[in-house]
């Protein structure tokens, strides 16, 4: 039995993305509780152990610039903390070519994919601020996959990139043929991103008539419930891969402190 | 036999867009050069009128917010000069419920295709700095379309709205499952324009079997390539449904005149 088991621990993980940070505390590979915050300061994190101070474990990961500058306060306040660099270990191999400057959060979300379907081939959606879609393999390989605008990125720069065109909210309803400038940015951006990611799902059952789909990021919600095919959807993907991570880190340093 | 065949005198076709000026000399109907031009000022249009002398009237259209002013110089030159705002008489029907935000390159496009497609219902994809898919009816109705970002505002946005993602190249090659992040982003970018604007093809041909497809701005010949259904290509769709639409004006007025 995992000592974090033993004791009631609990693991913080922690994504800190282009737009939003998003947190998890996970006590036996269980979410007990998420938050999303645009900047955590000192004084969340006070609240945060204040409320959880079983906490005894960190690991954090980031697509931004300036990595975990903004956790700092976490570390202090912990026994254990992981930053996810390229020297962390996981328990999936990695395909990629370019590891350095692979997002870490489709790793993540590569091992908790693998978790939930072991021995399968699975496509996973991250709708964030950029959508990635990653195919893990049925061996448990991280093998590759495509980067393209967000739904807001997209919405935001068709405002920002032309002169005429105004900056559109997310629709609730969209059309094949709009007829006002408005529905037809909303409109375009949303069935193009659905075509697109239909696009992909449609050319990996060709090889892979099985198939698994896991559909994540902050706008899975709202894109799940525009396909047919059935998938998981989960916000929290990425930070249960994270604590997957976590786990398999702390055995290792376990099993090498035994020694 | 119509004024401007008797004479041999020629029409310039002037569509101002968001990154590039694209001009067409014509005469009965045909194109005679084509020029694109980043910001043409008067030594252009002043060398442009000393050899095409016979330049007589003159349209343009604009996608930006300053309208026509790049082009004043062009006014004095000829005797006819149609701006293309939303008192020109088109020889198509407009379903289209905001016309005034409606992009007149677009209504341009559709003109164009439905002289050459005569009673056909027919799918222009505009690949420019935004893409356009637009419904032409075979009753030569403009029904509606959408907006989207183009190839290069996609790539752009990837690094412009996040801190860590590259400024890629449009690629020569592209992979389902690239395994490195440039290749990630630019195989991401285009393969999604094209299963977008295949999806949009789907759907329309479920309901228009006999449609007929037509890929025009910059990116359109790139883009072709990538399909396997037929589609008649060209850059200069926008300048020919200019030309009909001067075409159509000077015979209005000229009709008013001969009163």
């Amino acid at each position: 039995m995992h000592f974090n088991e033993k004791m009631g621990l609990m693991n913080l993980a922690i994504d800190i993305g282009n737009s939003m940070t998003k947190m998890a505390v996970l006590k036996d590979y269980q979410i007990v509780d998420t938050f999303r915050v645009e900047s955590p300061d000192d004084t969340f994190f006070e609240q945060l152990f204040k409320k959880y101070p079983k906490i005894d474990s960190v690991i954090a990961v980031s697509t931004r610039a300036d990595g975990d500058a903004c956790i700092e306060g976490v570390k202090k306040r912990v026994n254990r903390y992981f930053w996810f660099d390229n020297n962390i270990k996981i328990p999936i191999k990695n395909l990629y070519q370019t590891p350095a400057t692979l997002g870490h959060d489709r790793i993540a979300g590569a091992v908790a994919a693998a978790a939930v379907y072991p021995n399968s081939n699975i496509l996973i959606v991250d709708f964030g601020t950029a959508i990635t879609v990653d195919f893990v393999s049925a061996d448990g390989e991280f093998v590759g996959g495509v980067i393209s605008p967000g739904l807001k990125m997209r919405l935001r720069a068709l405002n920002e990139f032309t002169q005429v065109l105004p900056l559109c909210n997310v629709p609730e309803q969209t059309y094949l043929t709009p007829q006002s400038t408005e529905t037809a940015i909303t409109s375009g951006v949303v069935n193009g991103i659905v075509f697109e990611i239909q696009g992909y799902i449609d050319r990996y059952m060709e090889k892979y008539p099985e198939l698994r789909i896991v559909f994540t990021g902050g706008d899975g919600g709202y894109f799940s419930q525009r396909f047919k095919k059935p998938m998981m959807a989960t916000r929290d993907l990425v930070v249960y891969g994270l604590n997957r991570i976590l786990e398999y880190n702390v055995q290792i340093t376990e099993n090498n402190t035994d020694l």
